[in-house]
Protein backbone atom coordinates (compact mmCIF):
# COMPACT_ATOMS: atom_id res chain seq x y z
CA UNK A 1 0.00 0.00 0.00
CA UNK A 2 1.14 3.60 -0.98
CA UNK A 3 1.90 6.75 1.24
CA UNK A 4 -1.21 8.18 -0.21
CA UNK A 5 -3.23 4.97 0.11
CA UNK A 6 -3.05 5.17 3.63
CA UNK A 7 -4.14 8.58 3.75
CA UNK A 8 -6.54 8.41 1.89
CA UNK A 9 -8.07 5.88 3.74
CA UNK A 10 -8.25 7.49 6.73
CA UNK A 11 -9.75 10.11 6.19
CA UNK A 12 -11.34 10.52 10.02
CA UNK A 13 -8.73 12.09 11.35
CA UNK A 14 -9.95 15.57 13.54
CA UNK A 15 -6.41 15.78 15.72
CA UNK A 16 -2.52 15.61 14.94
CA UNK A 17 0.26 15.35 17.91
CA UNK A 18 3.31 16.24 17.07
CA UNK A 19 6.40 15.07 18.35
CA UNK A 20 9.50 18.33 18.44
CA UNK A 21 12.56 17.22 18.27
CA UNK A 22 13.59 15.78 15.40
CA UNK A 23 10.04 16.61 13.71
CA UNK A 24 10.57 20.00 13.86
CA UNK A 25 13.85 20.74 14.30
CA UNK A 26 16.94 19.14 14.79
CA UNK A 27 18.69 20.36 17.83
CA UNK A 28 22.38 21.24 18.78
CA UNK A 29 24.62 23.44 20.71
CA UNK A 30 23.78 26.50 19.44
CA UNK A 31 19.88 26.24 19.40
CA UNK A 32 19.25 23.59 16.74
CA UNK A 33 17.75 24.09 12.98
CA UNK A 34 14.21 24.04 11.48
CA UNK A 35 14.22 20.88 9.96
CA UNK A 36 13.33 21.48 5.54
CA UNK A 37 9.51 22.64 5.29
CA UNK A 38 8.71 22.21 9.06
CA UNK A 39 7.81 25.78 10.31
CA UNK A 40 5.42 26.57 6.73
CA UNK A 41 3.92 22.67 7.72
CA UNK A 42 2.70 23.71 11.27
CA UNK A 43 1.50 26.95 9.85
CA UNK A 44 -0.88 24.90 7.22
CA UNK A 45 -1.75 22.46 9.45
CA UNK A 46 -2.63 24.93 12.19
CA UNK A 47 -4.52 27.34 9.65
CA UNK A 48 -6.80 23.71 8.41
CA UNK A 49 -9.86 21.88 10.32
CA UNK A 50 -7.28 19.98 12.36
CA UNK A 51 -6.64 20.49 15.96
CA UNK A 52 -2.64 20.34 16.69
CA UNK A 53 -0.97 19.77 20.12
CA UNK A 54 2.80 19.10 20.51
CA UNK A 55 4.08 16.11 22.66
CA UNK A 56 7.47 16.28 23.77
CA UNK A 57 9.45 14.55 25.93
CA UNK A 58 12.12 17.55 26.47
CA UNK A 59 13.46 17.60 29.74
CA UNK A 60 16.44 19.34 29.25
CA UNK A 61 15.16 22.88 28.84
CA UNK A 62 11.79 24.32 30.51
CA UNK A 63 8.41 24.58 28.26
CA UNK A 64 8.79 28.19 28.01
CA UNK A 65 12.74 28.37 26.62
CA UNK A 66 11.55 25.33 24.55
CA UNK A 67 8.69 27.64 23.00
CA UNK A 68 10.67 30.51 22.79
CA UNK A 69 13.86 28.65 20.83
CA UNK A 70 10.87 27.70 18.71
CA UNK A 71 9.50 30.42 18.00
CA UNK A 72 12.82 31.82 16.92
CA UNK A 73 13.31 29.34 14.77
CA UNK A 74 9.77 31.19 12.81
CA UNK A 75 7.46 27.74 14.42
CA UNK A 76 3.87 29.33 15.42
CA UNK A 77 3.97 27.42 19.14
CA UNK A 78 1.93 28.67 22.02
CA UNK A 79 3.32 27.53 25.84
CA UNK A 80 -0.22 26.15 26.31
CA UNK A 81 -0.41 24.04 22.80
CA UNK A 82 3.09 22.06 24.07
CA UNK A 83 2.72 18.74 26.37
CA UNK A 84 6.03 17.88 27.90
CA UNK A 85 7.03 15.47 31.22
CA UNK A 86 8.31 17.94 33.92
CA UNK A 87 5.66 20.07 34.47
CA UNK A 88 3.20 16.44 34.55
CA UNK A 89 6.04 15.26 36.89
CA UNK A 90 5.90 17.52 39.30
CA UNK A 91 1.83 18.03 39.42
CA UNK A 92 2.15 13.92 39.92
CA UNK A 93 4.88 14.26 43.07
CA UNK A 94 2.54 17.11 44.54
CA UNK A 95 -0.45 15.41 44.46
CA UNK A 96 0.96 12.57 45.88
CA UNK A 97 2.65 14.85 49.30
CA UNK A 98 6.38 13.25 48.20
CA UNK A 99 9.33 14.79 48.26
CA UNK A 100 11.81 14.21 45.32
CA UNK A 101 15.46 13.75 45.00
CA UNK A 102 15.85 15.44 41.35
CA UNK A 103 18.41 14.31 38.59
CA UNK A 104 17.40 16.48 36.15
CA UNK A 105 19.28 19.30 34.13
CA UNK A 106 19.77 22.12 35.86
CA UNK A 107 18.24 24.16 33.28
CA UNK A 108 14.50 22.19 34.09
CA UNK A 109 15.20 23.14 38.23
CA UNK A 110 12.56 26.23 37.83
CA UNK A 111 9.88 23.53 36.71
CA UNK A 112 10.20 22.11 40.50
CA UNK A 113 10.72 25.30 42.04
CA UNK A 114 7.72 24.27 44.14
CA UNK A 115 9.62 21.78 45.91
CA UNK A 116 12.49 24.28 46.93
CA UNK A 117 11.21 23.94 50.64
CA UNK A 118 11.50 20.65 50.91
CA UNK A 119 15.50 21.28 51.17
CA UNK A 120 16.74 19.36 53.97
CA UNK A 121 14.12 16.82 54.12
CA UNK A 122 14.44 13.23 53.28
CA UNK A 123 13.48 12.35 50.22
CA UNK A 124 11.25 9.07 49.28
CA UNK A 125 11.26 9.33 45.64
CA UNK A 126 13.96 10.11 42.90
CA UNK A 127 12.79 12.06 39.53
CA UNK A 128 15.31 11.43 36.66
CA UNK A 129 15.53 13.68 33.59
CA UNK A 130 17.76 13.54 30.75
CA UNK A 131 20.24 15.30 33.12
CA UNK A 132 22.98 15.10 30.18
CA UNK A 133 26.44 15.83 32.24
CA UNK A 134 24.91 15.66 35.24
CA UNK A 135 24.91 11.86 34.82
CA UNK A 136 27.85 11.47 37.10
CA UNK A 137 29.08 8.35 38.85
CA UNK A 138 28.43 10.29 41.99
CA UNK A 139 25.16 11.64 41.34
CA UNK A 140 24.12 8.53 39.91
CA UNK A 141 25.01 7.12 42.91
CA UNK A 142 23.06 9.63 44.98
CA UNK A 143 19.76 8.92 43.49
CA UNK A 144 20.19 5.06 43.74
CA UNK A 145 20.83 5.28 47.99
CA UNK A 146 17.84 7.22 48.29
CA UNK A 147 15.78 4.43 46.09
CA UNK A 148 17.78 1.49 48.40
CA UNK A 149 16.87 3.24 51.54
CA UNK A 150 13.06 2.90 50.43
CA UNK A 151 11.36 -0.30 50.95
CA UNK A 152 9.13 0.40 48.16
CA UNK A 153 11.75 2.51 45.58
CA UNK A 154 9.94 5.20 43.56
CA UNK A 155 11.46 6.27 40.24
CA UNK A 156 9.88 8.72 38.47
CA UNK A 157 11.35 9.22 35.05
CA UNK A 158 10.77 12.19 32.21
CA UNK A 159 10.39 9.50 29.13
CA UNK A 160 12.15 6.56 28.16
CA UNK A 161 13.97 7.15 25.07
CA UNK A 162 17.31 5.41 24.20
CA UNK A 163 18.91 8.27 22.43
CA UNK A 164 18.44 11.52 20.32
CA UNK A 165 20.63 13.17 17.69
CA UNK A 166 22.24 16.17 18.19
CA UNK A 167 24.80 18.24 16.02
CA UNK A 168 24.39 14.89 14.17
CA UNK A 169 25.56 12.81 16.90
CA UNK A 170 23.70 10.48 18.65
CA UNK A 171 23.98 10.89 22.43
CA UNK A 172 21.90 8.49 24.77
CA UNK A 173 18.36 9.85 26.82
CA UNK A 174 17.37 9.30 30.30
CA UNK A 175 16.20 5.87 29.47
CA UNK A 176 19.58 4.03 29.34
CA UNK A 177 20.05 6.10 32.97
CA UNK A 178 16.36 4.62 34.17
CA UNK A 179 17.46 1.05 33.52
CA UNK A 180 20.89 1.50 35.43
CA UNK A 181 18.81 3.03 38.78
CA UNK A 182 15.96 0.27 38.26
CA UNK A 183 18.76 -2.42 37.68
CA UNK A 184 20.69 -1.49 40.58
CA UNK A 185 17.65 -0.62 43.28
CA UNK A 186 15.28 -3.53 41.93
CA UNK A 187 12.58 -1.61 40.72
CA UNK A 188 9.97 -0.57 37.64
CA UNK A 189 10.34 3.39 36.95
CA UNK A 190 7.31 5.53 36.45
CA UNK A 191 7.33 6.95 33.45
CA UNK A 192 5.76 10.68 33.06
CA UNK A 193 5.73 11.91 28.85
CA UNK A 194 5.76 9.28 26.03
CA UNK A 195 4.87 6.83 26.16
CA UNK A 196 2.90 6.86 29.16
CA UNK A 197 -0.58 6.71 28.11
CA UNK A 198 -1.90 9.33 30.35
CA UNK A 199 0.44 11.66 28.88
CA UNK A 200 -0.73 11.18 25.16
CA UNK A 201 -4.43 10.83 26.47
CA UNK A 202 -3.94 14.77 28.46
CA UNK A 203 -3.33 16.08 25.32
CA UNK A 204 -6.34 14.45 23.60
CA UNK A 205 -8.82 15.49 26.16
CA UNK A 206 -7.01 18.86 25.75
CA UNK A 207 -8.11 19.36 21.92
CA UNK A 208 -11.28 17.75 22.76
CA UNK A 209 -10.56 14.80 20.29
CA UNK A 210 -10.75 11.06 20.61
CA UNK A 211 -7.81 8.87 20.31
CA UNK A 212 -9.60 7.04 17.09
CA UNK A 213 -9.69 10.03 15.59
CA UNK A 214 -6.33 10.96 16.40
CA UNK A 215 -2.48 10.68 14.97
CA UNK A 216 1.08 11.01 16.60
CA UNK A 217 4.00 12.12 14.50
CA UNK A 218 7.16 11.40 15.81
CA UNK A 219 10.98 10.25 14.81
CA UNK A 220 10.77 7.71 17.52
CA UNK A 221 9.33 3.97 16.62
CA UNK A 222 8.62 3.44 20.03
CA UNK A 223 8.03 5.94 22.24
CA UNK A 224 6.00 8.26 19.54
CA UNK A 225 4.63 5.54 17.15
CA UNK A 226 4.55 2.57 19.51
CA UNK A 227 3.21 4.86 22.33
CA UNK A 228 0.48 6.22 20.35
CA UNK A 229 -0.63 3.06 18.74
CA UNK A 230 -0.83 1.63 22.22
CA UNK A 231 -3.27 4.31 23.06
CA UNK A 232 -5.57 3.91 19.81
CA UNK A 233 -4.02 6.05 17.99
CA UNK A 234 -2.47 5.95 14.85
CA UNK A 235 1.36 6.63 14.67
CA UNK A 236 3.40 7.88 11.36
CA UNK A 237 7.07 7.93 11.81
CA UNK A 238 9.41 10.46 9.87
CA UNK A 239 12.26 9.96 8.46
CA UNK A 240 14.23 12.63 9.65
CA UNK A 241 15.77 12.88 13.32
CA UNK A 242 16.53 9.96 14.98
CA UNK A 243 15.12 7.84 12.55
CA UNK A 244 17.21 5.14 11.09
CA UNK A 245 16.83 2.66 8.16
CA UNK A 246 16.57 -0.57 10.75
CA UNK A 247 13.56 1.23 12.17
CA UNK A 248 11.48 -0.19 9.32
CA UNK A 249 12.36 -3.64 10.76
CA UNK A 250 11.58 -3.05 14.37
CA UNK A 251 10.65 -6.26 15.76
CA UNK A 252 7.36 -4.64 17.74
CA UNK A 253 6.32 -1.68 16.43
CA UNK A 254 4.85 -1.37 12.56
CA UNK A 255 4.01 2.15 12.21
CA UNK A 256 0.81 2.68 10.17
CA UNK A 257 2.86 4.50 8.08
CA UNK A 258 5.82 6.23 6.86
CA UNK A 259 6.67 9.66 5.64
CA UNK A 260 9.58 11.46 4.33
CA UNK A 261 9.43 14.11 7.02
CA UNK A 262 6.58 17.02 8.13
CA UNK A 263 6.05 18.12 5.14
CA UNK A 264 5.38 14.77 3.31
CA UNK A 265 3.31 14.33 6.05
CA UNK A 266 0.91 17.67 6.21
CA UNK A 267 0.89 17.56 2.05
CA UNK A 268 -0.62 14.04 1.89
CA UNK A 269 -3.21 14.71 5.30
CA UNK A 270 -4.45 17.83 3.77
CA UNK A 271 -5.17 17.03 0.17
CA UNK A 272 -6.77 13.71 1.20
CA UNK A 273 -8.52 14.14 4.78
CA UNK A 274 -11.66 15.60 4.75
CA UNK A 275 -12.49 19.43 5.18
CA UNK B 1 16.86 -27.41 59.13
CA UNK B 2 19.58 -25.64 60.73
CA UNK B 3 23.26 -24.80 59.68
CA UNK B 4 24.64 -27.63 61.41
CA UNK B 5 22.21 -29.92 60.08
CA UNK B 6 23.27 -28.59 56.63
CA UNK B 7 27.14 -28.98 56.55
CA UNK B 8 26.43 -32.33 58.29
CA UNK B 9 24.70 -33.65 55.82
CA UNK B 10 27.11 -32.30 52.81
CA UNK B 11 30.07 -33.92 54.52
CA UNK B 12 31.43 -34.51 50.69
CA UNK B 13 32.80 -31.24 49.89
CA UNK B 14 36.14 -31.45 48.42
CA UNK B 15 36.79 -27.47 47.20
CA UNK B 16 35.61 -24.14 48.43
CA UNK B 17 35.25 -21.26 46.24
CA UNK B 18 35.15 -17.86 48.01
CA UNK B 19 34.29 -14.56 46.94
CA UNK B 20 36.66 -11.87 48.06
CA UNK B 21 35.13 -8.67 48.73
CA UNK B 22 32.43 -8.78 51.58
CA UNK B 23 33.96 -12.15 52.18
CA UNK B 24 37.05 -11.85 53.05
CA UNK B 25 37.35 -7.97 53.75
CA UNK B 26 35.10 -4.95 53.21
CA UNK B 27 36.94 -2.21 50.59
CA UNK B 28 37.10 1.19 51.77
CA UNK B 29 39.82 4.09 50.05
CA UNK B 30 42.20 3.34 52.44
CA UNK B 31 42.93 -0.23 51.22
CA UNK B 32 40.24 -1.63 53.40
CA UNK B 33 39.84 -3.99 56.51
CA UNK B 34 39.60 -7.53 57.25
CA UNK B 35 36.44 -8.93 58.59
CA UNK B 36 36.61 -10.11 61.63
CA UNK B 37 38.14 -14.08 61.87
CA UNK B 38 38.69 -14.19 57.89
CA UNK B 39 42.41 -14.01 57.71
CA UNK B 40 42.27 -17.23 60.35
CA UNK B 41 39.38 -19.03 58.51
CA UNK B 42 41.43 -18.29 54.81
CA UNK B 43 44.69 -20.20 56.90
CA UNK B 44 42.71 -22.95 58.51
CA UNK B 45 40.74 -23.89 55.08
CA UNK B 46 44.05 -23.87 53.43
CA UNK B 47 45.43 -26.28 56.28
CA UNK B 48 42.54 -28.48 55.78
CA UNK B 49 42.14 -31.30 53.34
CA UNK B 50 39.89 -28.85 51.10
CA UNK B 51 41.04 -27.13 48.31
CA UNK B 52 40.64 -23.18 48.19
CA UNK B 53 40.43 -20.75 45.46
CA UNK B 54 39.46 -17.18 45.71
CA UNK B 55 36.62 -16.04 42.51
CA UNK B 56 36.08 -12.02 42.60
CA UNK B 57 34.30 -9.73 40.39
CA UNK B 58 36.71 -7.24 41.37
CA UNK B 59 37.58 -4.99 38.62
CA UNK B 60 38.72 -1.98 39.90
CA UNK B 61 42.03 -3.20 40.54
CA UNK B 62 44.32 -5.44 38.37
CA UNK B 63 45.33 -8.67 40.07
CA UNK B 64 48.58 -8.49 41.69
CA UNK B 65 47.59 -5.34 43.27
CA UNK B 66 44.34 -6.93 44.49
CA UNK B 67 46.76 -10.30 45.80
CA UNK B 68 49.58 -7.41 47.65
CA UNK B 69 46.39 -5.79 49.23
CA UNK B 70 44.63 -9.13 50.69
CA UNK B 71 48.31 -10.13 52.13
CA UNK B 72 48.79 -6.73 53.60
CA UNK B 73 45.95 -7.99 55.53
CA UNK B 74 47.15 -10.88 56.67
CA UNK B 75 45.63 -13.10 53.92
CA UNK B 76 47.54 -16.27 52.72
CA UNK B 77 46.61 -16.15 49.48
CA UNK B 78 49.19 -16.37 45.89
CA UNK B 79 47.97 -15.09 42.77
CA UNK B 80 47.40 -18.16 40.74
CA UNK B 81 44.54 -19.03 42.87
CA UNK B 82 42.77 -15.60 42.28
CA UNK B 83 39.97 -15.73 39.53
CA UNK B 84 39.44 -12.25 38.08
CA UNK B 85 37.51 -10.93 35.53
CA UNK B 86 39.64 -8.87 33.66
CA UNK B 87 42.49 -11.26 32.27
CA UNK B 88 39.48 -13.26 31.48
CA UNK B 89 38.37 -10.60 29.04
CA UNK B 90 41.68 -10.16 27.84
CA UNK B 91 41.94 -13.39 26.24
CA UNK B 92 38.47 -13.54 25.02
CA UNK B 93 39.06 -10.28 23.10
CA UNK B 94 42.50 -11.86 21.62
CA UNK B 95 40.95 -14.98 21.13
CA UNK B 96 38.80 -13.39 18.85
CA UNK B 97 40.95 -11.23 17.37
CA UNK B 98 38.82 -7.61 18.69
CA UNK B 99 39.48 -4.37 18.39
CA UNK B 100 38.21 -3.21 22.04
CA UNK B 101 36.70 -0.16 23.58
CA UNK B 102 37.68 -0.16 27.22
CA UNK B 103 35.15 1.47 30.04
CA UNK B 104 37.29 0.28 32.81
CA UNK B 105 38.92 2.31 35.67
CA UNK B 106 42.46 3.17 35.00
CA UNK B 107 43.90 1.40 37.57
CA UNK B 108 43.01 -2.01 35.67
CA UNK B 109 44.68 -0.78 32.49
CA UNK B 110 47.69 -2.73 32.75
CA UNK B 111 45.54 -6.09 32.36
CA UNK B 112 45.01 -4.76 28.82
CA UNK B 113 48.34 -3.58 27.84
CA UNK B 114 48.18 -6.38 25.05
CA UNK B 115 45.82 -3.88 22.81
CA UNK B 116 48.33 -0.54 23.33
CA UNK B 117 49.10 -1.21 19.63
CA UNK B 118 45.53 -0.92 19.23
CA UNK B 119 45.35 3.11 19.27
CA UNK B 120 43.50 4.19 16.45
CA UNK B 121 42.12 1.26 14.82
CA UNK B 122 37.95 1.69 14.82
CA UNK B 123 36.62 -0.47 17.44
CA UNK B 124 34.43 -3.51 17.19
CA UNK B 125 33.70 -4.25 20.97
CA UNK B 126 33.22 -2.47 23.96
CA UNK B 127 34.33 -3.80 27.33
CA UNK B 128 32.84 -2.25 30.90
CA UNK B 129 34.31 -3.08 34.22
CA UNK B 130 33.50 -1.24 37.46
CA UNK B 131 35.13 2.13 36.04
CA UNK B 132 33.37 4.30 39.20
CA UNK B 133 34.28 7.93 38.31
CA UNK B 134 35.67 7.04 34.99
CA UNK B 135 31.41 7.02 33.98
CA UNK B 136 30.61 9.97 33.38
CA UNK B 137 28.06 10.71 30.46
CA UNK B 138 30.51 11.22 27.64
CA UNK B 139 32.13 8.29 28.82
CA UNK B 140 29.30 6.67 28.51
CA UNK B 141 28.10 7.75 25.23
CA UNK B 142 31.25 7.33 23.40
CA UNK B 143 31.09 3.73 24.49
CA UNK B 144 27.34 3.81 23.12
CA UNK B 145 28.70 5.09 20.10
CA UNK B 146 30.92 2.35 19.50
CA UNK B 147 28.04 -0.07 19.85
CA UNK B 148 25.30 1.68 17.67
CA UNK B 149 28.02 1.68 14.50
CA UNK B 150 28.04 -2.16 14.62
CA UNK B 151 25.01 -3.92 13.26
CA UNK B 152 26.11 -6.82 15.77
CA UNK B 153 26.81 -4.74 19.02
CA UNK B 154 29.61 -6.61 21.26
CA UNK B 155 29.66 -5.32 24.49
CA UNK B 156 31.67 -7.43 26.80
CA UNK B 157 30.99 -6.66 30.86
CA UNK B 158 33.06 -7.86 33.85
CA UNK B 159 30.52 -8.77 35.73
CA UNK B 160 26.86 -7.60 36.50
CA UNK B 161 26.68 -6.74 40.24
CA UNK B 162 24.19 -4.18 40.80
CA UNK B 163 25.75 -2.97 44.41
CA UNK B 164 28.62 -3.14 46.65
CA UNK B 165 29.55 -1.87 49.95
CA UNK B 166 32.50 0.62 50.71
CA UNK B 167 33.60 2.77 53.52
CA UNK B 168 30.24 1.54 55.10
CA UNK B 169 28.25 2.85 51.76
CA UNK B 170 26.50 1.16 48.82
CA UNK B 171 28.01 1.97 45.65
CA UNK B 172 26.68 0.89 42.49
CA UNK B 173 28.29 -1.68 40.26
CA UNK B 174 29.38 -1.84 36.73
CA UNK B 175 25.64 -3.65 36.33
CA UNK B 176 23.52 -0.84 36.04
CA UNK B 177 26.11 0.52 33.50
CA UNK B 178 25.83 -2.54 31.31
CA UNK B 179 21.77 -2.29 31.49
CA UNK B 180 22.16 1.45 30.37
CA UNK B 181 24.40 0.96 27.22
CA UNK B 182 22.50 -2.81 26.91
CA UNK B 183 19.12 -0.68 26.88
CA UNK B 184 20.94 2.42 24.23
CA UNK B 185 22.04 -0.06 22.04
CA UNK B 186 19.32 -2.86 22.08
CA UNK B 187 21.77 -5.63 22.96
CA UNK B 188 22.75 -8.36 25.64
CA UNK B 189 26.40 -7.38 27.14
CA UNK B 190 28.60 -10.94 27.31
CA UNK B 191 29.52 -11.30 31.14
CA UNK B 192 33.31 -12.05 31.58
CA UNK B 193 32.66 -13.13 35.59
CA UNK B 194 30.48 -14.30 37.98
CA UNK B 195 27.77 -15.47 37.65
CA UNK B 196 28.85 -16.66 34.28
CA UNK B 197 29.37 -20.79 34.39
CA UNK B 198 32.60 -20.50 32.50
CA UNK B 199 34.31 -18.55 34.52
CA UNK B 200 33.61 -20.61 37.89
CA UNK B 201 34.23 -23.66 35.70
CA UNK B 202 37.44 -22.10 35.06
CA UNK B 203 37.83 -22.20 39.03
CA UNK B 204 36.88 -25.57 39.32
CA UNK B 205 38.91 -27.17 36.93
CA UNK B 206 42.25 -25.59 38.18
CA UNK B 207 41.42 -27.42 41.11
CA UNK B 208 40.26 -30.83 39.63
CA UNK B 209 36.99 -30.45 42.02
CA UNK B 210 33.82 -31.61 40.27
CA UNK B 211 30.83 -28.91 40.57
CA UNK B 212 28.78 -31.54 43.07
CA UNK B 213 31.51 -31.63 45.12
CA UNK B 214 32.10 -27.86 45.40
CA UNK B 215 30.76 -24.81 47.31
CA UNK B 216 31.00 -21.10 46.70
CA UNK B 217 30.83 -18.87 49.71
CA UNK B 218 30.11 -15.17 49.04
CA UNK B 219 27.61 -12.06 49.60
CA UNK B 220 26.10 -11.52 46.74
CA UNK B 221 22.75 -13.82 46.45
CA UNK B 222 22.65 -13.17 42.62
CA UNK B 223 25.94 -13.67 41.36
CA UNK B 224 27.56 -15.76 43.76
CA UNK B 225 25.13 -18.23 45.27
CA UNK B 226 22.44 -18.06 42.59
CA UNK B 227 26.04 -18.27 39.65
CA UNK B 228 27.19 -21.09 41.35
CA UNK B 229 24.03 -23.39 42.18
CA UNK B 230 23.13 -22.81 38.45
CA UNK B 231 26.76 -24.62 37.61
CA UNK B 232 25.68 -27.42 40.08
CA UNK B 233 27.85 -26.24 42.93
CA UNK B 234 26.20 -25.41 46.41
CA UNK B 235 25.97 -21.89 47.02
CA UNK B 236 26.26 -20.26 50.65
CA UNK B 237 25.46 -16.86 51.29
CA UNK B 238 27.36 -15.02 54.56
CA UNK B 239 25.84 -11.96 56.57
CA UNK B 240 28.63 -9.58 55.71
CA UNK B 241 29.67 -7.16 53.08
CA UNK B 242 26.77 -5.83 51.06
CA UNK B 243 23.93 -8.72 52.23
CA UNK B 244 20.99 -7.61 53.45
CA UNK B 245 17.87 -9.04 55.48
CA UNK B 246 15.78 -8.79 52.21
CA UNK B 247 18.13 -10.85 50.81
CA UNK B 248 16.50 -14.33 52.77
CA UNK B 249 13.14 -13.36 51.32
CA UNK B 250 14.74 -13.46 47.52
CA UNK B 251 12.02 -14.08 44.91
CA UNK B 252 14.74 -15.99 42.67
CA UNK B 253 17.79 -17.67 44.30
CA UNK B 254 17.75 -19.62 48.18
CA UNK B 255 21.20 -20.39 49.35
CA UNK B 256 21.73 -23.90 50.12
CA UNK B 257 22.66 -22.89 53.32
CA UNK B 258 23.11 -19.07 55.63
CA UNK B 259 26.54 -18.27 57.49
CA UNK B 260 27.29 -15.62 60.15
CA UNK B 261 30.18 -15.12 58.52
CA UNK B 262 33.42 -16.74 56.71
CA UNK B 263 34.95 -17.86 59.96
CA UNK B 264 31.14 -19.14 60.96
CA UNK B 265 31.33 -21.37 57.50
CA UNK B 266 34.64 -22.72 58.34
CA UNK B 267 34.01 -23.73 61.66
CA UNK B 268 31.07 -26.07 60.29
CA UNK B 269 32.49 -26.99 57.71
CA UNK B 270 35.89 -28.33 58.92
CA UNK B 271 33.94 -29.61 62.35
CA UNK B 272 31.36 -31.83 59.82
CA UNK B 273 32.88 -32.45 56.59
CA UNK B 274 35.35 -35.44 56.04
CA UNK B 275 38.88 -35.44 56.53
Amino acid sequence: MSVTDWFSLNKNIEGVLLDISGVLYNSDASGGKAIAGSVEAVKRLKASHLKVRFCTNESQHIRSHLVQRLQGLGFDVEAHEVFSPAPAACQLVKDRGLVPHLLVDDKILPEFDAFKDDEGKTPNCVVIGDAVERFTYQTLNDAFRVLIASEEPLLITLGIGKYYRESGELMMDVGPFTKALEYAADCKAEIVGKPSPSFFQAALKDMGVDSSKAIMIGDDIVNDVGGAQKCGMRGIQVRTGKFRPSDENHPEVKPDCYVDDLSDAVNRLLSCSSS
